[in-house]
């Protein structure tokens, strides 16, 4: 089944307010096999509505419309589809019980303005709101529903999770919808789509792969949709397995998970510990570790060295080997995993030194120039990369790649 | 002048990726007085393309198209414009050599995919982009300007600045347009909008005022628009001294200025150094300092002490301090921020202790509970914040305030 959503309002238009929205119903629609095959959001002007209900799609079978519902002079909505469905607006008792309710809870006197709130169009199933004042309508023409909502957002999930949703899966939809998503670490786009290449020109026309790249980390979302439920999930299973297969230790995790997350799991998997040394990324390996609730389990905490003195001082780099070998360097970061693993006692450490731009590079050290190590119980794993020229991006891949590195000797462990 | 805004790709429309792109946009077009009549997201889809192409209103002047531009086999909208605006496809040797600049930098080799990327289509201006391997373009037909660009956000906004506004600002406008931000720091929106009412009401109408608010900061953004240039700076400049007069020492810089960067310059101009010694903030506040290139002049280093035993151990927490008051509390950050500043040897420090959440929180200190001191060579300062229940939030919000909290120290001693 198709759908459309239109969100009303200049502030979206203006980009004062981020359309939020219509991610949420897009997901929603999505998880129920209902395809959106557009996101369009217009003025809140007469002639915008009417204009963009006109352009709706004749095989469009439903239209999730969001915004201007509220009591001033700038919200039309209300007005305009009575004009659309050639409706009038009338008293409904059950709206003003509703908003009187809500006056009542906040203490306040109801206004003409919140009053005209109770008058709904004759034509229209009215959606009770019992998070504001604004209903929710449904309107049916030529085979094709609109839904109108208020744009704040938790009016709208209310309206959607109490009334909308349950509505569609009942009466609306026949198929059955599966997704998977894949996550991947340390192989470009590009690179991904190469080696996945035949998997990809041999996909069954059920499953439908879709590439969601992040600065570091492609997502590979495979959805399977049809009739037989079972059938489409052992297809879909079949299909993660070959995939995974073909990516190798690339792939990290599945569904939502984040890198430090999977890497938590490890660690409390191993009852094992972890902190950080860090010098070009600053603390940000630390930040992301400590995004995970629960994270006080595993990780004890980290040591920012971005000073040379706190590297001897604090992780006891030798002096020598800094004057020898620069900061940048395999032995200084061997030193740097090996001291934070020592001084906090934990099972793994991670280091990082590097010059993160967008100044500081040399011919043999250029900006970008990056050394990760990662200490064990086994020993100590050290490794160079070249990132590019922009700071912010150099930090966030060096955590990638020191969690990722450490996510690969997590995983050695658990085989040993 | 009327615009239009057309992102492109599936992600969008299933919810994956919110569109944070068209926010982006609509307000850099609405600085500049263009107006945005719509913005559509669709699939990409050829048919999807061509009919949101073929949809455009006559009297929209300019169309700004993100996404499907990337290396792989779905993204199909270098080969739909091509078709549309009846050219072909040819190799572009600057387009190229930008490639290979890209892979040289992060040691790859080019794929046959990414060498297809400096193909484009004949009847194109091409916009340079140093982010990332897909170019720009912009088609003219029957009037009406189209820009297609990457949907990745920094690609984008990297043209955007680069190329297209400056090209809209000379050749598409006429007016004059100037713009100032004020940045502020610990003032909610709406209070703010109370204490800048009457400041707002008598504006006049060359001067137009946006409320940007992000987490923590609200930036305040001044445009004049007209045609005498010089006196319309004359008039902003007046504006912005009477705003930042109003909202005192909340003001915390001006235009694209981040804090860290702020609190940065005051350290340098006072030859002083900074630690931070971090519990709930993980090294977040670190990190964000980090950011900042040529930090290594202030920026010492952090201990992320996330366990009490580091607390004990490297920030000299006595260990019946942390028994009574436990770790969130005044005592115990106090002194975590002499304890760093001693250990670090530095003239400031910044210390954290929260109960970040979800979990964690109790009856007398409930989730969000966090409390945070700054040492200064005159003494110790510390405050108690109650956040929300949003663990990111939360670290965010506590790292805000930190940096806030240093910032108004340096200020007493610069001023002092």
């Amino acid at each position: 089944m198709q759908s459309e959503i239109i969100t009303i309002g200049d502030e979206i238009l203006i980009g004062h307010t981020v359309d939020t929205n219509s991610a949420w119903m897009g997901q929603r629609l999505n998880e129920l096999g209902v395809e959106v095959v557009q996101i369009r959001s217009i003025s809140d002007k007469r002639d915008a509505i009417i204009d963009a209900l006109n352009q709706v799609d004749p095989q469009t079978k439903l239209v999730l419309i969001t915004g201007g519902l509220g009591p001033t002079k700038d919200d039309l909505t209300k007005h305009t589809l009575s004009e659309y469905f050639q409706t009038e607006l009338v008293f409904d008792e059950s709206v003003f019980e509703n908003i009187q309710d809500i006056f009542r809870q906040i203490g306040r006197n109801i206004s003409h303005l919140n009053r005209d709130q109770a008058l709904v169009p004759a034509a229209a199933d009215v959606l009770s709101n019992k998070m504001g004042t604004a209903a929710g309508m449904r309107f049916k023409k030529n085979g094709t529903y609109f839904i109108s909502m208020p744009g704040v957002p938790y009016e709208m999930k209310h309206i959607m999770t109490t009334h909308v949703l349950p509505w569609i899966e009942k009466d609306l939809i026949t198929a059955n919808i599966f997704h998977k998503t894949i996550l991947t670490q340390g192989i470009p786009e590009s690179e991904l789509a190469v080696r996945i290449a035949d998997f990809e020109d041999t996909l069954p026309p059920e499953i439908k792969l879709a590439y969601l790249p992040s600065p570091g980390i492609v997502k590979l979302r495979l959805t399977a949709r049809g009739q037989a439920a079972e059938l489409l999930q052992q297809l879909l299973e079949r299909k993660v397995k070959e995939l995974t297969a073909l990516l190798g230790d690339a792939v990290f995790g599945e569904d939502a998970k984040s890198l430090q997350e999977v890497v938590g799991g490890l660690l409390l998997a191993q009852n094992a510990t972890v902190a950080t040394a860090e010098s070009c990324t600053g603390g940000f390996i630390a930040s992301q570790i400590t995004l995970v609730p629960g994270c006080s389990r595993y990780f004890l905490g980290s040591v920012v060295a971005y000073d040379n003195r706190i590297k001897t001082q604090l992780l006891n780099v030798p002096h020598e080997t800094l004057a020898e070998h620069g900061a940048v360097s395999e032995p200084v970061v061997r030193a740097m995993a090996e001291g934070v693993r020592a001084l906090y006692g934990v099972d793994y450490a991670i280091a990082t030194s590097g010059i993160a731009g967008p100044d500081g590079g040399t011919a043999t050290k250029p900006v970008g120039t990056t050394w990760i190590a990662v200490a064990t119980p086994a020993g100590v794993l050290a490794q160079q990369f070249s990132f590019g020229a922009n700071r912010e991006r150099n930090i966030k891949r060096a955590a990638l790649m020191a969690l990722d590195l450490l996510r690969k000797q997590l995983l050695k462990a658990k085989n040993a």
